[in-house]
């Protein structure tokens, strides 16, 4: 019988407890107390290193996301700096009604790994968190940290707003695309392009890589200077092609990060949290005022036409 | 030269002049203490009878809505009970970056009527105001009250969330479609169900009233019973056809609210609208807390990992 209290799991979990861990995630998604004392003990340890993983549908992120895990198992360590033996992976799907570790279409190909002692995978969607998922992938990776993991891949699916925001609170973001990418991808080319630190041309034995490396290109001059040039890789992720340079560009780019960049990456990061959780945590208690004597009492006095709504929702936000 | 005092607009507003006002509108649009003051004082008084007028682009309710100005000032009187002699008119576009009066396509039909001093015709956008339209519209109607006018026509296009809460706030609300609405509609049958009081299939001489009329009751026999059954009318807007009738149901309405039920209608329309100011308010009370010292602290000790968000979170917004 596993224990249900957090800080029970979260020992062991850090032990190697998959059934732990597990719980953990659940407790992450499904919010209220336990989501919250499961939050607080896992901000206590280290974050692992996040590698964000977007882009359109179809464009081969879940084959990808398997070939990375197998070239990160076969190096062994994270450059040589910081040795690791596991990998965990978040797959992240808001429009799947699915989660718990349940794998779909494509993902299926990383089941492979799924019963290699150092793989976690798990999907996610949100049911209670306070937030969703842009609040409940943080506090998830937070807890895999705790379970000793130094490394995640997070991967996304779809472009909208939210996918966009989760990749790119990585450490590292990875936008994938194919060949020809102009046409499905024009709307979004604004915002992939902002939070690419990677761009990936995946399925690059198809027509059209040099035409798709050099829109880029254009596209990142036209973007002006910037400390990091997001670099441009060619993968066939169905075949292996290019992973491995694909994982040292990651490397590289974790290497620019810890040349005194990564502190001030995570605080941005850290103050971007703090303001959406200030923002749910104001939503919920708005919802609180809304029950209560309090409340009815400005009603009646809105209706009896002695106050206004605004003097009405002050009186309420300051005795809150 | 005009005041630029709300209470003294306020006075001029309700003596007859529209320059005043106009201005009230403007500071209502404009957010800001202005719209505060604004809305103070509009409160004090009874908001005009709401006509809310709904339905898909291309429906024609800006010519009903023209018809039903017409209809409105040759009876001069409100089914006989309340006398009034004035129609004031919000069109509400919230996709329009115009505002201030400008009237745009089919609405300049409407302005054959901007010249009678009878008529009052603005339309509004959202500038500065806390809540965005949703809160703006309740604060305008009020100072169309406060500046004695006893009916308002509120004119929304599309049929999005904001567009549908809008209209659906008035204390009639006409749903206007045209025949063979199925095709167009069939994604917000639901929501505009919901809020109709009257259904009005508009361009009545094409083909396909009769299926559509069936459509719609087999739609409120699913509904089950309610005490106002939704009226379905048929109108064609262009040439006045149906168009006193729909006046009169218009009528018949408001004589079934005024049995008991329009402070309960109210009452809950209160309700909505105290909670969408509380949603702003905390909104903004948020976006103030992420400036200064406080908050840096907290930001300070969640990179140290002494803290965790939902207590930094908490610690802020209990200070605050």
């Amino acid at each position: 019988m596993i224990a249900r209290d957090p800080e029970e799991l979260v020992k062991l979990a850090h032990d190697g407890s998959r059934t732990a861990l597990a719980r953990l995630l659940t407790y992450v998604e499904s919010g209220g107390q336990s989501q919250l004392d499961t939050a607080a003990l896992a901000y206590q340890v280290a974050s692992p290193y996040v590698v964000g993983i977007t882009g359109p549908p179809g464009g081969g992120k879940s084959t990808l996301t398997d070939q990375l895990i197998s070239v990160v198992l076969s190096h062994g360590s994270f450059g040589g700096a910081d040795p690791f033996d596991q990998v965990s992976v978040l797959c992240i799907d808001p429009s799947s009604p699915f989660t718990g570790g349940a794998i779909l279409g494509d993902r299926i190909r990383m089941q492979g790994h799924a019963t290699n002692e150092h793989v976690f995978i798990r999907s996610m969607a949100t049911r209670g968190h306070l937030g969703g998922l842009s609040l409940a992938v943080p506090d998830a990776l937070r807890v895999l940290g705790a379970a000793d993991f130094h490394l995640a891949l997070v991967e996304t699916v779809g472009v909208g707003q939210m996918e966009v925001d989760i990749a790119s609170a990585a450490d590292t973001t990875l936008v994938v695309m194919n060949p020809g990418w102009g046409d499905s991808m024009q709307a979004n080319k604004a915002g992939l392009l902002e939070v690419a630190d990677i761009f990936v041309i995946n399925k690059a034995d198809r027509a059209g890589v040099r035409e798709t490396r050099r829109d880029l290109e254009q596209m990142l001059d036209l973007g002006g200077e910037r400390a990091w040039r997001p670099m441009i890789l060619e993968t066939v992720a169905t075949n292996g092609t290019g992973t491995e340079e694909l994982w040292e560009a990651v490397v590289a780019h974790r290497a620019f990060l810890h040349d005194g960049r990564l502190e001030q990456h995570r605080r941005q990061r850290t103050r971007a949290e703090l303001d959406k959780v200030l923002a749910a945590m104001a939503r919920s208690r708005v919802s609180e005022l809304v029950h209560g004597a309090a409340y009815e009492a400005q009603v009646d006095a809105l209706v009896a036409g002695t106050t206004d709504p605004y003097r009405a929702a002050d009186t309420l936000l300051s005795s809150s």
